[in-house]
């Protein structure tokens, strides 16, 4: 900074200035500086732009897939309570691609977040022991850290798929199908398990043809719903996995009218499900609820490095709005 | 590395696989190599994690609200330009706020981001030139960049809520409300002037109590489209600014019903906008192809710094699904 001041002829309060982009400085001056800074070769080793290094407190935020709305309210809450923190947040997706975690978390600590949360893809988080035993903050929010201990924010993703399919038992349903997310996804198992807790609760049988977990892609899920409902034997009622599975049966659904009803209770709540006919019943996780608690947690360890480690569950809502309550029609 | 190395009596390799947290080491070596680290005091200089740096090519993508749909496949058409290319993609949100966008776009620049896709909040970007300067791409996507001269990657905002609002005029409408989003936002400012321009076309006039402009609270547009609904000289169809106004007016109207029904015609397509009763007819940008050609013409400015800025513009298309072919109804 100084040899660009001297060389330049001005005050390091200039330079400062220039390089941050700020008003009151002449484009003469302006041009003396950035002539300066290029001649001093800082261009390359980003010397210029350490004036700013550690001004601005930063966490990084590692979400699964940047199109799912169920991580929309989320990443605002982590933003509203790192704002409230004066602290920058950025995110990053893993695409469902533990590799890619791996990769932008590493990516972001050597980019020196002072935190992380993690919604993880990957079923090993040992890669990022050294960033923790380094200071780093890290809180795993949706699903749990795999082999390493780490504070953690989840839903209830167990109670509330036995909530929702208790909720169709109660109306009535005896063949209930179960329509999820790939296998191995700590939700997508705990879900399922839910689903399964509730048959054998009621003494129902948990039939294989009624049990469809896989992508979430249209066509899969598509395939699945046509077979469960089309078969010798077909469901009176389904349970989806999560948003994505949900909006792609309500689909069909709509498509097949104005064919057997058939009930359908959804795991997550998605924009506009109260103005669908049959409006749709689901299970609510409280998506801004993990990111402001996980947040919240991360803040807390960046203030407090000794804090045990904790996990944190959020209860499910059962929101009654039609498609749940339709009885069996064979 | 090399002190590091010869501190924990291991080579080179194994200090970086523990660094990197690979597999392959057994837990006192990796403990050995942690406790060097420590005492050589690399914690907090990062020299351990310096290993990484430049190691992985990274873009930013500066977005205005991390919870709005519009964003999302936005978003994603990045990360599949910046995943082609080897590169990591990390966002962040201006929450609408100017000072907040500067503060992310500079803070990214200071980590070293090779690339930046900005979605621009604020309306002065001369803060970005020592950056650009420095060599950092830049682009702007879905609104243009103020005072500084750059890419920029548009959707046909004018001629799309032009196109929308002659289709109502077509379809036998001549009060026509526009409820948009606040004024000095490009996009916004763009699809106004397209309602004037059809309505001047049409010989129609634009009568201030038929134009609300403001925040997208849902309290707000409410408000708004109340006025147009229930004053003396009510509204017969409306053309709503973008998805999030649209997602509220579909939900006042369909309190009403079955009141007098009312023709819309939603800039912006969202997610079920079909399977609603009536289905409702868009003005639909494609914010996945905003996405990937500006994600495109960064990577072009990256191996090219010398290319002349370009703007581009994307066309809209109307799609035709009810709601927006209502007769008038008065």
């Amino acid at each position: 900074m100084k040899d660009v001041a001297s060389r330049a002829g001005v005050g390091l309060k200039t330079v400062s200035r220039v390089v941050n982009g700020e008003p009151g400085v002449t484009a003469g001056t302006r041009r003396r500086v950035q002539e300066a800074i290029d001649a001093l070769g800082f261009r390359r080793n980003d010397s210029a732009r350490v004036l700013r290094k550690g001004r601005t407190a930063t966490v990084g935020l590692i979400l699964e897939d940047l199109a799912d709305p169920f991580y929309g309210p989320l990443s605002r809450a982590v933003e509203e309570v790192a704002r409230a923190h004066d602290t920058l947040l950025i995110n990053g997706s893993s695409a469902h691609d533990a590799n890619r975690e791996r990769e932008l978390a590493l990516a972001l600590c050597a980019r020196r977040v002072d935190g992380l949360l993690v919604v993880p893809a990957g079923t090993d988080h040992r890669y990022l022991e050294p960033e923790m035993r380094a200071g780093i903050a890290t809180v795993f929010v949706d699903r749990p850290a795999r082999a390493v201990e780490a504070d953690t924010v989840l839903s209830d993703n167990h109670g509330g798929a036995r909530a929702g399919v208790a909720h169709l038992i109660a109306h009535g349903h005896r063949r209930i199908g179960y329509i999820g997310d790939v296998p191995g996804i700590h939700t997508s198992d705990e879900r399922l398990r839910g689903y399964r807790t509730a048959m054998e609760e009621a003494g129902l049988p948990v039939r294989p043809d009624r049990v469809s977990v896989g992508s979430t892609a249209p066509q899969r899920v598509r395939r699945a719903a046509e077979e469960m409902l089309d078969g010798p034997d077909p469901v009176t009622a389904l349970l989806t996995g999560n948003n994505r599975v949900t909006v792609t049966v309500v689909r069909v659904l709509a498509e097949r009218q104005p064919h057997r009803p058939v009930a359908l209770v959804g795991f997550d709540d998605f924009e506009l499900a109260d103005l669908l006919r049959p409006a749709v019943t689901v299970v609510a996780q409280d998506p801004a609820g993990l990111g402001r608690v996980a947040a919240q947690r991360l803040f807390a360890r960046m203030a407090q490095a000794e804090l045990e480690p904790s996990v944190v569950e959020l209860p499910t809502r059962l929101v009654v709005r039609g498609s749940g309550e339709l009885p069996p029609v064979d």
